[in-house]
């Protein structure tokens, strides 16, 4: 069960609500933001006077629901999540390695990236069939052709695909072709586009937005997972801060935090954080000693000819490079490549 | 006609395209971002070797249209653009004072506020119906019986209505009902939707992203335009900074920054961004001092028990005396209100 | 009396501890940050348990000082500080207007612009002696040069000069030689150097750093004012965000703030934070339209030459016109200049 | 030889400066910045013409140093430095563990940390004997008793010392007692303290301002190194972030940079960064894996009464625990503990 509480209700009357609780034997945890203040209830609720509460002023809302609130959170379930996708498991002790290109360019391009990055050890396909730039003149992506190309790439080599999607018209589509569907920074607000993926069962990538806070990350997942669907991946991938050196601030302190609040898989994207090809190597391996359970990585076979961000992606060779180099770390860490 | 450059384009390469350009009579004007560099250009483009410019192996893509691009830009248009909306003009002498709850709750409440702030010097009517909530678990608006408030409200008192859409399902019934369409902070990058949106009509109120630069905000309200809608109200709303005293920090120097790079309007909203009440006088006037075009206000009947951030609310008879207080200092800047 | 709370204090406890003070009759006002919980206490403070206070546990300290706490705050005084430098009053009906170049450089700029200013109505001379620049290798100031050319500069006009300290062993030659010292927003934390401006009377105008919550930058003012030198004028200058449109973003929101917080007078420096010199004069505007107490304004003979920050400086005939713009609006404030 | 331009130095006058010693066969590096742009020449400066170059109107000063100037770069010297103090090696193949208390709080406390931190595997003590608190009214530190008792804790154990300096004044006994002398981010850019610093020869350990960019905090190295004083140590601590989870945003991309950029040691602190004990550990495996030269790292025999800070502090059981766990990550990265 959760209770949210109104604006104007006093730290004390909380505090009083939560006793009563507690002296019935239930456990209670909190989610506290800015704009709203959550208290989950966990144990027998039929202890509780549910009357009593709902008249209470300082009380917004009371969600009886036993079992489908806040469900991103670790108090909710405490194992890990583990997502089955073709039977490559996501959030289990094999490392999650998704590499492609930022765009998928044409047939060539996407097989033969595909082909090479899955021998170096990736286990997904990513490439973008829809991309969101930030000015309506530049490249745009391939669209259909793009989705098409991935199915066929995934054919030929058995890795599945995460691609972006960018509009609720493409649901079924994505349905039907896309194994992970992705979520972009730029979207993680878009409720609308959330609450429908929580209609169906496929798996989602949901990318941190550039300036979301850690409590607003999860509540965008629980936004997915309050319709249905439990499927969802967690994805840092750099915030928006003063320096400039790298395109955004990679937050691995969010990597610890976020695992230790949520059950959901949360994997680490150094390319689009850093904006840098040379930074991925190092980041990489920070992500896995920290605690990640696996990496997005972009990965192009001539990245100065990339239609758009060639700049961060690695060449095949230095990604088959990097595999190697990750794989007693992993090991170290109690993880498989 | 605009150009677009390849990432891997050198300066002395721009340079040189500039220089030859301008050689031939041609005005240039430039937009330079972290991931793209467009030119824009002026004047008689027949003069341009088109076929030359496209093989350029520097430039990315040649968009050889005499008026369609780069609409948001003081380049293309000089004068401030207006827009009429039932007969109130945005962007002209008068200011617009948008004004309203953050929430529509009932019909009451919208219509004892739309009559007060009309008497006030108010000329447009705000109120979320479908709202855009960090958490999935509160309160998310009244949705279509909003709108229908909102709607009686605007009968009543004549004050066309602003609000805000989350969806591409609504564009319709928002064309019908609606006379400003406000897209929130959140969905500014919703590409999707601000894609739908340049296929109408209907003025488009677009607030500024917690995080996006200016360059960013210009570049939403031209995926707006270029779609062919050029009824665009930029709005600046506050962004995300480590100051958490106020719950955003309101950017006013972004104020003639945008009317200096852009034509189009551009209002302040001091409630959000700030998140107090009693905030919102001092930035309201500062806000007319530094160039805005417009006021967006929340007033509530009843702030203390609002659905919805009840903190930031001016009561009625405070919004009324702020009025009074902002009409000498809009006649000192040659506006009125 | 001022109570500091110990870091593990639970919520509950310093309720506990507030309450009982209260059912004495007397007020308690708090100044709670991330690393620091202080209770200032007002009223007939004979009541209190001294012993019992500094036994608790969640109690860090006891400060039983009847006057010399927390004096920043308005709580502490109730109405505003007035500063009197030569019989200029900072803080007063009249506003503050100090202007001048970024740095001195030679006898006949300085007084050309000390001339001009004055006649436009700045009522004190700006001007960098020893200047912080963030490489080593850039033009340093003139040093003791810049000083006496500043005095010199000073005498034949009358104005009052303000020019920033950066090392405790200037602070002789300050006090002899300067009218308001400035410590720069580098040195707001240099806590070595606020103290020994606190054993001083000269009046201090502090600028706030760039990354300085509003909080902090109370407790750096504080410093100073514990030391016993309470003409502390506080200068808003822009802070550090992901914006970098404008050098730095005013936070012209803070101006209300620390009206609210603190009776210290409250300047702003349009030209440090935007590094833009078309962007004074509607940021000066909004300045005073939000209360501030005045303007910090750079000004030079000839920008282009300027030896640091000439993109930013007005040029003298720009200078004399924004002051002809200020005054209407400063009397809409009930102010002048 | 440095080269430094005029803020109003065009593009391509600087690219005409940069050619033309490019054709004598000469290399060139820069650092750009919003209020500085450095031109470095390397190779045989005698082709140059000086009076040629000191008369450019687009060059602010020409620094004719062969070997003394920009220090801090990669460019300058392409070989990792490496400092010695008492044996203990900094930026070589052996990791720095400098472990201690935030405070130094008495003899027994510091003494059983420092033999405990010993054993664990830490090469270096660290206490803070000055305190920079950002309120002057909590726990300042014991001062000179401070110092006197990291140096017996010193004696005892072996371990060298680092600690922070706050005054010029305390130079010369850090010189006569302190191994390490620590430069705290809030005094990042006391230009002042970093000159006086630049005039001996004991390391400085210069920790990272919270809002400095990557080429400020190099170039507050430069002070240090232009002065005279190469052993420079670079600490990043975390910078300031709307993100409020983690006290600061420990910035893990910075590592590489700095490591490309400069040839001197880099160590991280996962303490200050996020002011969470559970997140040192894995935010240190984090730091080793993206090629830290070394940690700092708050250990306390009693974090819950810790004078300051006790909330980060990791309990000296999880310490050795940790240097356990790191010993074999270091191997893996070619390092060793």
């Amino acid at each position: 069960m959760i209770l949210t509480f109104n604006d104007n209700a006093s730290e004390v009357e909380i505090y009083k609500i939560k006793e009563k609780i507690r002296s019935l034997g239930l456990e209670t945890y909190e989610l506290i933001g800015l704009n709203y203040h959550i208290l989950g209830i966990k144990g027998n609720i039929d202890l509780l006077d549910l009357k009593d509460l709902e008249e209470n002023k300082s009380i917004d809302k009371v969600i009886p629901n036993e079992v489908s609130q806040m469900k991103a959170s670790r108090l909710y379930k405490s194992e890990d999540t583990i997502i089955d996708v073709k039977n490559q498991k996501i959030g289990g002790k094999k490392l999650t390695i998704i590499a492609g290109p930022c765009s998928v360019e044409n047939k060539d391009q996407i097989l033969s990236i595909a082909k090479s990055v899955k021998q170096s050890g990736a286990n997904f396909l990513r490439g973008g069939a829809f991309k969101p730039r930030t000015s309506p003149y530049t490249f745009q992506g391939l669209g259909d052709e793009g989705i098409e190309l991935l199915k066929y790439a995934s054919e030929q080599t058995g890795l599945p695909i995460v691609t972006e999607i960018m509009s609720i018209n493409h649901i079924d589509q994505f349905v039907e072709n896309v194994d992970v569907i992705q979520v972009g920074a730029r979207n993680m607000q878009n409720y609308e586009l959330l609450r429908e993926l929580g209609k169906i069962k496929k798996p989602i990538l949901l990318k941190r937005g550039i300036s979301a806070t850690i409590e607003e990350f999860l509540l965008s997942a629980e936004y997915i997972m309050a319709g249905g669907n439990e499927n969802v991946i967690l994805c840092e991938r750099g915030i928006r801060t003063f320096e400039k050196f790298t395109r955004n601030t990679l937050d691995l302190s969010a990597i610890p935090a976020l695992k230790k609040l949520s059950h959901l898989p949360v994997i680490v994207d150094p390319s689009h954080s850093t904006g840098l090809w040379w930074m991925v190597e190092p980041l990489s391996k920070a992500a896995i000693s920290v605690g990640a359970d696996g990496l997005m990585i972009e990965v192009h076979n001539d990245p100065e000819k990339a239609l758009s961000d060639g700049n961060q992606s690695l060449k095949l060779d230095k990604f088959a490079n990097l595999m190697e180099k990750l794989k007693p770390l992993a090991q170290l860490e109690g993880r498989e490549i």
